[in-house]
């Protein structure tokens, strides 16, 4: 029986799992400049949570979640995005207790949707996102924006392009329902049964249809914007503000909504221009949330952040041709051509790692020749070889692969003379 | 509503969250020295890889596993153990024909076993392994063993042992297992009903029984060593002499026969010996697993490896007072006194932060004294301090949080001036 990873999931190999080490190690970097640290939640939470706070209506929840009774009959569901998690640790923790407030959260990990497969789309991607809770100053929309903008400079993105839009407060919101309601409604037949129940449920869900997305109700439709009140417009104007004064650009698009439902105030995403970068452009998005906490059963607690695909960041550094240079180069292969050899190289091998020396050794009882194809494979700066001779007269072989020159040296000043010529 | 974080499986908040990233670092060094290679797994497989590997009459697969069908009808599970979906990327991945082998690689992040729920014991655990396949060299094994002592070394622990066992090949386990059916059956009776049905299907089970346990006929049971044939013997000798030759000092014990049946030959558990640590010892299990690949459609692929728990390991860093420094000191706090202030702080932050500084500022719009305090919780080693006069004079204060020395400095030169001081 032949098994395969399962479909629209993948393994990272060691071809590239380093450069994911990569772009999370820039990922400590960047949060810890900006003073966010690390939280991690569990893969799965209760499905009601996501229902809540994602909302029913929305795609995710009504056709995209892995949802599983556990063996206790709970309804699990393995996270579909990581804000509803990181709202109910701190809603459960009492955080909106520290002292400091926003309290500022990063996260990474995997994220689930049974998605159709499609090119940069995986059933299992991963996120890395931040939330920063407890503050409704729109100076910290800018922050949150900024922090984002950051990782794609960091690993040398220039085809980016930041996409601006406020979903206002709760009363701009009711407005503007009503106002596409009586949009759509007279010609509610054309749209797909989908938007039919959407019209009466969450008529802004509408909007974000991927399949009348071409229907020319689309284009004139009524316009949030042109809803929000004075309160949310000025909100949106700072945010505006905050970002003109750190020189971050951006573009207006009143047709933003994203595909969750707990957003209000700033939505934003963050696209790639570059060109051949395939359909699906979005590489960032994120946006406020007031009232999630409440909705979780916790005190008013205003947020806002966003999740970025890691898949999505390294497909956009191949478009613009981007890479991280891999360090990988070993510094020591110990070559054994007998077996009392063998021995005594893997004593060496380990004295050599305890001193920090990258090292790795034949496991294969291979002649020279193949040992040395290895070490040349493994591009590294050393060999040792060890024969029967060495071994009856306490020496070893040090090739320097770089110059070919080749020298005699006692066992007992092996480790010193290696750290002084790798250095 | 409330929500919780589902019953056996935590939150790790930032108070924490800080050493795993610092056990993660070790990881990543420790495994670069010995050359093994980060591979990433989905959190879910096919369900029958692990009923084929880990074997189905195991705990783990009869009344552990999270198992629920996807949206397309398909049997899958969250991934219990990381030795299985490995070998699976092994064989499909075709790496049986890298020019290198064995193919050495590492795993770490959530494994998932619904178990009562006790200390030290989650539904959701983290694992680091290790897996070194397509080698049958016990040097290999000694090797694994040494990456896995390394690890605890390098985080201060002291009070651990390595306790070893060979299970040998297939022969000898046959042999034993017609002594082990001899044994048991004249009293099976007396012991519970899982141990009488694993009497036909794998009577080597009933000997990791949490049940019988202290069984009398337990103590009794013939010992896997007496009925290794010579090459198991030769084998699990070399093992042991490699062990010796880098100085590593083990425990023989018969008994040990670890809850998956993918082992052969080499068995072993690192165990903490520390006082208080609490009833499960084991920090760390593995062996060898000739024949999985084959098992689950490869070519003949020896291997070895192990699985540590994250969290016993800091649990025993905790029970023997070890512990990291945590390095989460502020540079600079912005401290905004008027709303302009504000805005210039802001755009000051920013900078800050570009030139690689740890910055953060107030989001809450509070009076001075408040931000004084969270510059001190957040140990921050200068605070800038902007009012009206300084956005009016193109100035700003700072003030050394050490000596309590302030000085006035101008916008253009800030950066540098603060780069120097922090230096």
């Amino acid at each position: 029986m032949n098994f395969k990873v399962p479909r629209g999931t993948q393994d990272i190999l060691p071809a590239e799992s380093w450069k994911w080490q990569r772009v999370e190690a820039i990922i400590r970097e960047v949060c810890d400049m900006y003073r966010y640290k690390e939280i991690r939640t569990p893969i799965f939470e209760q499905t009601e949570l996501f229902q809540r706070t994602v909302g029913d209506t929305t795609d995710i929840v009504t056709k995209e979640m892995y949802t599983f009774k556990d063996r206790g009959d709970r309804s699990m569901t393995l996270r579909p995005e990581g804000t509803a998690p990181v709202v109910r640790s701190y809603v459960e923790n009492k955080m909106f207790g520290y002292p400091d407030q926003p309290v500022k959260l990063y996260y990474q990990g995997p994220m689930f949707r049974y998605e159709r497969q499609q090119a940069g789309r995986y059933r299992q991607f991963v996120q890395f996102g931040v939330e920063a809770i407890g503050s409704a100053d729109p100076a910290i929309d800018a922050e949150v924006i900024s922090l984002a903008m950051e990782m794609y400079k960091r690993v040398g993105l220039k085809d980016v392009k930041l996409v601006l839009n406020s979903l206002g407060d709760k009363e701009s919101r009711t407005a503007h329902r009503e106002a596409l309601v009586a949009h759509f409604t007279p010609k509610i037949d054309e749209l797909c049964s989908d938007c039919q129940s959407r019209l009466a449920k969450n008529p802004l869900r509408i909007l974000d249809c991927k399949v009348d997305r071409e229907h020319p109700l689309m284009a004139t439709a009524p316009s949030l914007t042109d809803y929000l009140n004075e309160e949310s417009a000025t909100y949106f104007e700072q945010v505006k503000r905050y970002l003109g004064a750190i020189g971050i650009e951006y573009e207006l698009d009143p047709n933003l909504v994203r595909g969750l439902d707990y957003y209000n105030h700033t939505a934003f995403e963050i696209m790639s221009t570059a060109d051949g970068f395939g359909a699906i452009t979005t590489l960032c998005g994120g946006g406020r949330y007031n009232g999630v906490a409440e909705e979780i059963g916790g005190p008013p607690s205003p947020g806002v952040g966003y999740a970025m695909s890691i898949e999505r960041l390294l497909l956009a550094m191949e478009a613009e041709g981007k890479s991280f240079t891999e360090d990988a180069q070993l510094d020591v292969y110990v070559v054994t051509l007998e077996k009392a050899a063998h021995e005594k190289g893997f004593a060496l091998l380990q004295q050599l790692r305890n001193a920090g020396i990258r090292a790795d050794m034949d496991y294969l009882d291979r002649k020279m020749k193949g040992q040395m194809k290895s070490a040349d494979r493994f591009n590294a700066k050393a060999v040792i070889v060890i024969g029967e001779d060495e071994v009856n007269n306490g020496v070893v072989q040090v090739k320097n692969m770089a110059d070919g020159t080749q020298e005699k040296i006692t066992d007992a000043t092996v480790i010193d003379t290696l750290l002084e010529k790798l250095r």
